[in-house]
């Protein structure tokens, strides 16, 4: 998988051949973004089973590196299905992978309606392709209304601590021309103020209720589209919709080292002595949600068990 | 004077000589804060005066080193008019400073009586004695309260992109001993929702209708308080205030280098191509705020004028 940590500096390939590797990859966020996260468990489900690994050891294993996106669990209990059904683990992680794949590309099709000729478009965070292996979330229906000849401008938020804004976002719209700017993640207030017509974020969980979990500050930008009647949405395909949890109060946030917050490039920046909180993610309740982009269409988050009804999820 | 560039690892004192050195120091940010960029500037007039530079060359020279804070301009007139009325110069700018810290020491204890026991407190970027010679605007009531025992712990957001809060306010938080935890701008909303008892933040141009302008990524916080309930204070010399100006959208908004954005310690750390938008401040409407904590009392946004009548600015 590509290093993204080294990224936009530098593009590196790391090949793993144990699902050691791969959990490990997942907690150190080699890879991140739900939907990569869950591709990578998958795959590391298949080393797990080619390596004649006890599969519910490596299910805990693969499940314990990160408590917050949905995708991890549910990519692991699909691969552990699958591979009890007898089918052949290669063909099940692909088949995995592709489906997201074409996920993705279904969630700009029905997002890029959204986005009309001229729109400045705020997002945050990186849900892009290398979140999701291609196309992305949030991001596919930005890339898709670009490829239709849309004329667009994207806010990047840069997304303190780890700044996958700036490094990923910002380099996925780079590399595909994509007009844009990286701002600091206060400033989203100051820009929606000045005229932003949409916003569209990714999600790392989203329960029954539409409440869903995304990196830290989405919540806030939630808000204050609220307060500048701003269209909100969030971008995820069905895996990363958990029936099983009711509200965003039941979704377990994930903190984080502190060090992620007090140092940058390993120099120490605050205080010594002074502590730092990091939670990774923030829950944003549905009543901020103008819709959820799914596969399957643009969902009212007040109506998802109703839509998802008979759905492939 | 202290180069805040170096904190809060090394505390250096750099001497200047010329009011040329002074404006630098200001544009650079050795010195930022409103209350302390006045009293900088007032010392800038001194020197030039000692200096037998040409007076309206030294304020213009000074006036145009920052656009957004009004303690300069406040400042910068002041000196002019006292040196004007053959008022020693040394004994003006000893006085100007002087008046900021007991002005200070008085928002102090004017705001400490909003703060309860065991209060969580939120600021952002630097408001503290670094910012105002002595004190603080908005730490000065924070100090305060624990100085008379209250049990109190804040939240400082780290304020990017040039980290005053974590680098400065945590830095004047320890030395106190004053409990607090920093935390990324982005988590704002996330510790608001989980429990915020009180915001007071600095402000750097007060307008007659209780519009502010102050760090970017206030405003965000002035929204949040708001939607959650959270009374939202600011904190102010009279010397802030510019009642030349009826509105906030009149406040100039200082834009700096995007580099301050994109590169951290020298280091380029977004994609090479992708640009960056770097305003230094953004505005709060008045209907946000609780109350302007001063040197006279706490005051009502919507009555400044009927307030600040006959008051010494």
């Amino acid at each position: 998988m590509l290093d993204q940590k080294l990224l936009p500096h530098k593009v590196q390939v790391v090949k793993m051949t144990t699902h050691h590797q791969v959990a490990e990859a997942i907690r150190d966020m080699t890879v991140r973004g739900a939907p990569a996260i869950g591709v990578a468990a998958a795959y590391g489900m298949l080393l797990a089973s080619n390596n004649r690994e006890d599969l519910e050891a490596a299910t805990k294993e693969l499940k314990g590196t990160r408590p917050t996106a949905f995708d991890l669990f549910f990519a692991v209990d699909h691969m552990k299905a699958k591979i009890a059904a007898g089918i052949d683990p290669i063909r099940a992680a692909d088949d995995y992978a592709d489906t997201i794949v074409e996920r993705c590309r279904r969630i700009g099709e029905h997002g890029e309606r959204l986005i009309k000729d001229g729109d400045r478009i705020m997002t945050h965070c990186n849900a892009g392709a290398l979140a999701t292996v291609d196309w992305g979330t949030a991001l596919a229906p930005i890339r898709e209304a670009w490829r239709k000849g849309k004329e667009i401008f994207v806010y990047v938020s840069e997304t303190r601590p780890r700044l996958q804004g700036m490094k990923l976002t910002a380099f996925e719209l780079m590399n595909e021309g994509i007009p844009h700017a990286i701002i600091p993640d206060g400033a989203s207030g100051h820009f929606m103020r000045e005229g932003v017509d949409l916003i569209i974020v990714g999600a790392d969980r989203i329960a029954a209720n539409g409440d869903f979990a995304n990196k830290i500050g989405t919540y806030e930008k939630a808000v204050l589209a609220k307060e500048l009647g701003v269209p909100f949405y969030t971008a995820a395909p069905l895996s990363t919709f958990d029936l099983s949890i009711e509200r965003g109060e039941d979704i377990p946030i994930e903190y984080r080292g502190e060090e992620e917050v007090t140092m940058i490039d390993g120099v120490r920046i605050a205080p010594i002595g002074s502590r730092a909180l990091n939670p990774g993610f923030d829950v944003t309740p549905s009543k901020y949600l103008s819709g959820i982009i799914t596969e399957n269409g643009v969902l009212d988050p007040k109506d998802i068990r109703e839509s998802l009804k008979g759905a492939r999820l």
